[in-house]
C-alpha cells in the first residue's frame, strides 16, 4: 500500500464501519437480475477509486452528530451517481483508460456505456425512493440536473479562449462541485433538517469540489501518465480551455496566443499536449491555478472551525488539504 | 390534417384540457436557465410525436374517476422520460452506424445527445420529487431501470438467431412495454392507491406497449419510408433480430438461414433490408408477428371491460386498436 493510500485509509478511520456498509449496499445495488448487466456493473465496480464523495456524506454526519442508520445508503447513492457520470464521461471524451482499467466504451461500445450510465442513474434514484425521507431524491435529482447543465455549458465553450475565469469556475462548480456539495449537505441534513442547517457544509463541499476540479485540470496538463493513472492531455485534445491554459493565454502576447490557438485547432505533428507545453508558459498557468485551489481549500477549512472538535472534523479538514496534494 | 391525425385528436378529446396543461408543464420544464441547454430542448420538443404515453396517464385517471390536479404533471413527467430515451436512442443507433469513427463533429453530437438525455431524465425526476406523493418517483425510477436493462439485453442479443420468442418479448416488454405500463399504473394509482388497484391497467399498458413494439418492428422491415416518415431497415443494419425476422428464420430451411445470416453479417451490394427481403419470406414473418400483436391488443381490450362505460374508456380501447392500424 502506498503512503497516499494508507493516508486515505487513516482519513476514513472515523467512519470505517459505515464505509464498509456503504460498499455492501453499493455492490448489492449495482447488481442486476440480468446476466449481461451484471458483467458490466462488475467491471465498473473495479474502478472504485477513493470513494471520497461517499466518505464526505458519512464524515459530515459524524462531525455534526446527525448520523442515522440510513447514512451508508445515502452515501452509496451519491457514489452511484458519481459512477454514472464517470461512465457517461467516458463516452464523451473517448478516453481509453480510467484508473488503469479499460473504460466501458472501449470494452463494449458507446451504446452500452450510455445504457449502463442510465442504469446506474436509475438504480440510484430507485434506491433513494426507498428511504424514509424524500430529501435524497430531491437533492440528487436537482444535483444531477446541475451536473448535466455544467457539462453541456462546458461542451459549448470548447475552443473559446475568451472564456472568463468566472465562467470556468461556474462550469466546474456545476459539473464537479455540485455533487461534493450535495454529499456534505445530505450528510448534514438527512433525514429532515432544514436547508440552513446544511448550508455551511454544502459550501465546504462546493469549495473542495471546485478545488478538486482545478487540481484535476492542472494534472491533465502537467501530470505524468504513470502517476496519474490515466491518459493526460485529454482536455486539449477535446478543446477544453481549463484554468492553467486560460491563465497562460491571458499572460501571453499575440504570438503566444496565435500558437496556442493553432495547437487547439490545427492538426500537427505529435500530441497536442506536447505542442501546448512548447507554445506557452503552462508552468505559470499551473502555478496560478494551484494558488486559486489553495485559496478555495483555505476557505473550506475555515468553515469547519464552527464545528465541535472531533476525529471526523479532522478528517474533513485533511480531505480538503489532500485535494491539493494528490498527484492522481 | 390527415385522417389519422384527426382520429388521434378525437381519441384525446375526453382529456383535451388536461393534455393542454400537460404540454404547458412539459415546455416549462424542459427549459433551462442555461441558454445552450434551452436551444437544445427547444429542438427536442419539435419532435413532439403523438404523446400517447401522456394521454394514457390522463385517460386511465379519467376512466377510473381517479384524476387529480397533479395528473397533467404526472403525464408530463412520463413524456419527459420518453423524450430522454429517444435522445439516447439516437446516440445508440448513430454509434452503431458510425462504427466508432472518432471525428470531432460526430463526437460533439454524441456528447450533446448523452448530456441532453441525462438532463431530461434528471428534470423528470426532479419534477417528480415536487409532487405530493412519492409514487411517481418510485414507479418511474424502477421503470427507467427496467428500460435500460431491456436495451442492454437487446444490445447483447444482436446477431443471435437462436433468440427465442419469449426472450424477444421479454426484451420488448422491458424496453417499450414498461413505460406504457407505468403510464397506466400511475394514471390509476396516483397519488396513493395500492398496487392491486393499478394492476389491471398496468397489464393493459404492458400489452399495448408490447403490441406497439411488435408493430414497430414490422414497419421497420415492411413499411414504406414515405409513409413511416423515417428510414426503414434500421434493425437489420443494427443486427437486431425482431419477431418477423425470427419467424422467417424459424420457417426457413438451411439454405434460407445461411442467406439470412449472410445478410446480417457480411457486407454486400445494396441495402441490407432489400437483400433480406430476397433471402427469406419476410411477408410470412410479418403476418405472424402481426397476428401476435392482434392477440395482445385483444387481451388488453378485454381488461377494459371491467371499467364502467365512459368516453375515456372508449379512447383507451381505440388506442389499443390504433396500435395495429398505424402505418407510421
Amino acid at each position: 500500500m502506498s503512503t497516499l493510500e494508507s493516508r486515505i485509509d487513516a482519513l476514513l478511520a472515523p467512519v470505517a464501519p459505515s464505509m464498509e456498509r456503504m460498499r455492501t449496499v453499493l455492490s448489492e445495488q449495482v447488481r442486476s437480475d440480468s446476466g449481461s448487466v451484471r458483467d458490466m456493473t462488475d467491471h465498473v465496480s473495479r474502478f472504485r477509486g477513493k470513494q471520497l464523495r461517499a466518505a464526505m456524506v458519512l464524515l459530515t454526519g459524524e462531525a455534526l452528530g446527525t448520523t442515522t442508520d440510513e447514512h451508508p445508503t445515502v452515501a452509496a447513492i451519491v457514489e452511484m451517481i458519481h459512477l454514472a457520470t464517470l461512465v457517461h464521461d467516458d463516452v464523451l471524451d473517448g478516453s481509453t483508460m480510467r484508473r488503469r482499467v479499460a473504460c466501458v466504451n472501449e470494452r463494449w461500445d458507446n451504446q452500452i456505456a450510455v445504457l449502463l450510465g442510465d442504469f446506474l442513474y436509475a438504480r440510484a434514484f430507485s434506491l433513494s425512493t426507498d428511504l424514509r425521507s424524500r430529501l435524497v431524491s430531491k437533492v440528487l435529482a436537482d444535483t444531477t440536473r446541475t451536473l448535466c447543465v455544467g457539462e453541456i455549458e462546458q461542451a459549448t465553450k470548447r475552443f473559446d479562449f475568451e472564456l472568463t475565469q468566472a465562467t470556468y469556475e461556474a462550469i466546474c462548480s456545476a459539473k464537479t462541485g455540485s455533487l461534493y456539495s450535495a454529499a456534505c449537505e445530505l450528510g448534514a441534513r438527512y433525514p429532515e433538517r432544514d436547508v440552513a442547517f446544511g448550508a455551511a457544509m454544502a459550501r465546504y463541499g462546493a469549495e473542495v469540489g471546485l478545488a478538486f476540479q482545478i487540481v484535476d485540470d492542472c494534472l491533465d496538463v502537467a501530470g505524468e501518465e504513470a502517476i496519474v493513472g490515466k491518459t493526460v492531455g485529454n482536455d486539449v485534445e477535446d478543446g477544453k480551455i481549463t484554468l492553467p491554459v486560460l491563465h497562460a493565454w491571458r499572460m501571453g502576447d499575440e504570438r503566444v496566443r496565435a500558437a496556442m490557438r493553432e495547437v487547439y485547432t490545427q492538426p500537427g505533428e505529435g500530441r497536442r499536449i506536447e505542442r501546448l507545453r512548447k507554445a506557452c508558459n503552462l508552468v505559470a498557468g499551473v502555478d496560478y491555478a494551484m494558488a486559486r485551489a489553495h485559496e478555495l481549500v483555505e476557505s473550506a477549512r475555515g468553515r469547519l472551525r464552527a464545528l465541535p472538535a472531533s476525529a471526523a472534523r479532522d478528517s474533513l479538514d485533511a480531505i480538503a488539504q489532500f485535494t491539493l496534494e494528490r498527484r492522481f
